[in-house]
């Protein structure tokens, strides 16, 4: 073959470098050519290969043994693992046999014929290998080389190409206008889960927003018609686990639009981004009320790939005597409800069924009811001997249990019975699955709006208030809008939630564009101070257009799409959960003359010893 | 013509909306169609014509006069200026002579068949027409209503072009990973400029960084290879007229690059995504040294869209007797400097004059000579009558000044005269396109590369010390690396900035890319505690590929694109110059009781009285 010399592309991720291809792109196509390769030792092989990695993957690379370039054999030779180098050689075939199936590079090799060394590597804490157990907190110390695996290159290209093409369908399908909006802005009156910005103005601070409301919705008043950004949001919630204090929502808002035309612009915009590597995505998206939600899986972001739904209990036991059962149904909104668990009997163990009735007592202040279905078609219950032949045959029918099945009954309250058993049917599916029964299927994405939900709900501390169900933009269904004056606990919003796979990844509404509309909302039903959001008042009062919009949770949707367990895995420098940088160690102290000229001073806490090992998480 | 029914287009603009049509896209085309627009009423005529408005343009709404339809006529001429409507009609040419040159919808009209009323507007501060002026405070508390401008919808739309065809470039052309990096982040150390954020541990603060620097080197290292961001950055300096709280930078890093690899990048960057109706962006731009932009300019981002460049004068005086001149030339380093001002003996008035040395005197603490050039050729000035009859010729020779033109000389050391005579070239510049002389085509972008800049300037404070002229981790130019250890004042740096119309939009360098060179860079040249960055050089040793990378700054690019005065003029919600949002009035105070979980409290000052009065501009 004749030698062939590859020149650094002009388009392409080798464009503009050193490097004439990347190391996991050569094939048998490849062989004959002289190529640049630059990247990372993954590691030596008896003096013989050097096995070379980049983001796009590795090649072998083979070291030469003849004497008359012994200075590259020892140049190789003596590399560390992780070194970085650039390598030059020829493409040729694996001798027959020696062909590598597992590895996408396995049928060539790249003889070296010059060598350069950028940086030869240290030792370093733990090792670039997927299978290299590490923990949590060494890999966001050295995040730097936690990101070199496959998986986190994997996550973030994934995100980007993601983000990208949701630009795209946004910006060039349709219109939309990419406006970035402030991040210091002024404090939302009770916002206690903003973080704040002292200012030089002695006792002026700024606040670093949970999302840009009030902005894209002045934006649609601003006649900008159509916006979205993907937006840097905030929120200050101490130490949660599953929490970042800086997380990026997909912003959306449009002008003269309806909730139908946001929910298709949402459909398209994930169709048209979804990776080809998951999958066909389908739209519409099945839709479901909250009322429907609640009752069917007692929770308004229903994971639908599996049954198991909630049973409503109530005819069964409609002329029961049992004490419990009767007390409930007789209650106004009592309810006897049930999870049918299949198998749940053959595999659940008696420390399970504990464990759940534990949950139930603690998390939910529940009592729960225990129903094993015997091989037999017999019950196994302390409920068994107080149930009648004919309820128990109206039990077993209403709720399709099989021999081998668990049935879990609840009773009270439906707003207590219904978040109780959504939950247990979680840790069901959850369990047999640790069982080696196959309820959900790993590789399914099921996108589901839910809808309708109350406007205003109770307020927990104060029940005879009301606040706001999501916020108090959210404008009510248009069959609704009466009762926002006689009855406003009964109005539905133009809210919508986007749910995957069970997990809440977008929510939205139409909003209110009258101003009248939202001075009503804001003082008579929700009894709040309008004049800390006059401005927004008076903007609705200059021309506003209907207008409505959504969020996306771009970490969530992009973490469940690759599978992670965390958001902390599709994020760049994720904080650790109490909130610090383990890299950098932030947030850290600053002197009392740097305060000054914010005009602020540490008010030290009297008692507590801090200093050493609080830096620990 | 039959009636043709448009429906909602399925993508574009008015794809899921109420409209068929924007108001702006109308032409004969479309007459006989049956349309829907919605939009602001820009104004009524004589109770005929409603002039609707969206963000594409306007359109002429014909009020139907007949009788049967007296609620439509009603309900358009009860309409108040910037009410939001909706207005179905069919599509008619205007009748023969009534055509509208000026609009671009101005060969048809529609006749209205129904109208829907969305919200009525109230009386507004002041009117949404270009050529209303209004108070840039009235403009900023009513963002809103100023947005709805015709040149600040354009501003914003190229602004969200621009990027969106910088991102297809950068992921689709060139392979870069767009990553998100925190800005919650620990403070630099002296990080006078960077806002802190208390958290929740008493003491410990983050910090807003003012540029991703160290995550995107340590992107390198993690082996991202190609990343960018469209970066929010923050930069706290107080009331600085040109500055803004909070801006953006298109931020970029590459690995195993070089710098002529970054350049070519952002020239094919920018041609990529340059708007086609600003013209044909020629590449590679010009490419000029620190060395000789100071002096031919005097400064180091020079407008090279005219000449009027600095003359060396010292071999014109190299024997003059001329006391001040003598004395300058005595010194080491010292000079005698000119700019020669076409026409401005003619055109400078005698205040014009004065007031030039005055901004030498008070400004740069330097004596200006000015030389007139009179029609015949004999000189006006105090300098005349000291200089001999051939260092007279001399002078004009080497300046090239002829009847008419002014000459300004500046004697003294380089660093002080250089800068001088740059600052003046620019004023006189000014100065004479405000006397009808065409100097800079206001429609020409010059491009333009300098480099080479030294790596280290003597501190301002302690001039025996060295600080970075950029950052601490520009690498060296390769012929001047082993002056690090000799005489580090002597190297320069693989720093470049890029300079549009005279002003920076960019800059950037390759980096450090090994732990020792980084260390005896912060340790041995800038006397830096090392700790501080241990992180990076733990990074750095760690198997770091040579890398580099730039950052571009997108709102001055785009204002200058767009022909803006000022960066406010190409952001959505720009606070005011002294940090303050006018329409929400941020920053704002907070109760001493949410600071409490901050762990601060304010310091007020002893005196000063703030209250009543501080939240004006």
């Amino acid at each position: 073959l004749p030698v062939c010399h590859s020149r650094t592309p002009t388009t392409g991720p080798s464009s503009l470098s050193f490097r004439s291809h990347t190391c996991g792109e050569l094939r048998s196509a490849h062989v004959g050519e002289t190529v640049t390769l630059c990247g990372w030792v993954q590691y030596l092989r008896q003096d013989l290969f050097v096995i070379l990695r980049d983001f796009s993957g590795s090649a072998q690379v083979l070291i030469p043994q003849d004497e008359s370039v012994s200075h590259l054999k020892a140049a190789l030779c003596n590399l560390t693992i992780e070194s970085v180098i650039k390598v030059t050689g020829t493409v040729r075939s694996r001798p027959a046999g020696q062909e590598n199936k597992a590895m996408p590079t396995g049928e060539v090799e790249i003889l070296a014929e010059g060598v350069e060394v950028f940086n030869v590597c240290r030792k370093l804490p733990f090792e670039i290998k997927d299978f290299v157990k590490k923990s949590e907190s060494l890999r966001m110390q050295y995040r730097y080389l936690d990101l070199r695996s496959a998986r986190m290159q994997k996550n973030l290209r994934m995100r980007s190409q993601l983000v990208m093409k949701m630009r795209d369908y946004l910006c060039n399908v349709h219109g939309f206008v990419d406006v970035e909006t402030p991040t210091l802005f002024k404090r939302t009156p009770g916002g206690a889960k903003e973080f704040v910005v002292p200012s030089r103005e002695p006792g002026r601070f700024y606040s670093l927003p949970q999302s840009p409301q009030q902005f894209k919705q002045l934006l649609m008043v601003a006649g900008v018609d159509r916006y979205f950004q993907v937006a840097r949001c905030y929120r200050d919630e101490g130490s949660k686990p599953a929490r970042q204090p800086e997380f990026t929502q997909v912003d959306i808002e449009m002008s003269f639009v309806d909730q139908a035309g946001v929910l298709s612009l949402v459909e398209g915009l994930l169709q048209h981004s979804w990776p080809a590597e998951l999958g066909v995505l389908a739209a519409p998206f099945p839709t479901m009320t909250y009322e429907e939600a609640m009752r069917d899986y007692g929770v308004d972001k229903p994971d639908t790939r599996f049954g198991m739904k909630l049973i409503d209990l109530a005819q069964v036991f409609s002329s029961t005597e049992v004490e419990f059962l009767r007390s409930a149904l007789d209650q106004p909104g009592g309810s006897v409800q049930a999870v049918c668990v299949p198998s749940g009997a053959e595999l659940f163990s008696g420390k399970d069924l504990e464990e759940l009735k534990q949950t139930a007592k603690t998390q939910f202040g529940q009592e729960l009811s225990v129903v094993l279905v015997r091989a037999d078609g017999t019950l196994k219950s302390p409920l068994k001997k107080l149930l009648s032949g004919s309820a128990t045959d109206e039990l077993l029918q209403r709720t399709a249990a099989r021999p081998g099945d668990l049935l879990l009954l609840a009773a009270g309250p439906l707003p207590s019975v219904r978040p109780l058993l959504g939950n247990l049917r979680l840790r069901c599916a959850a369990l047999l699955e640790s069982r080696g029964v196959s309820v959900r299927d790993p590789s399914a994405f099921h996108f589901l709006w839910v809808r309708d939900f109350p406007l205003f709900l109770p307020k927990e501390e104060a029940p005879g208030q009301l606040e706001s169900a999501h916020h108090p933009f959210t404008a009510p269904l248009p069959e609704d809008a009466l009762l926002l004056h006689t009855d406003p606990q009964k109005v539905r919003g133009q809210h919508y939630d986007l749910v995957l796979n069970g997990c809440e990844v977008g929510g939205g509404s139409i909003r209110i564009h009258k101003a009248s509309e939202q001075l009503h909302v804001l003082q008579s039903v929700l009894k709040e101070d309008p004049s800390l959001l006059s401005h927004l008042l008076e903007a609705l009062d200059s021309g506003a257009p209907p207008h409505g919009g959504i969020a996306l949770g771009l970490d969530r949707l992009v973490s469940i799409m690759v599978g992670a367990p965390s958001i902390r895995d599709v994020m760049a420098f994720p904080k650790s959960f109490r909130g610090h940088d383990l890299m950098s160690r932030a947030p850290d102290f600053v002197s009392e003359e740097e305060l000054k000229s914010y005009h602020i001073a540490v008010t030290w806490p009297a008692e507590e010893g801090e200093g050493e090992g609080s830096n620990k998480e």
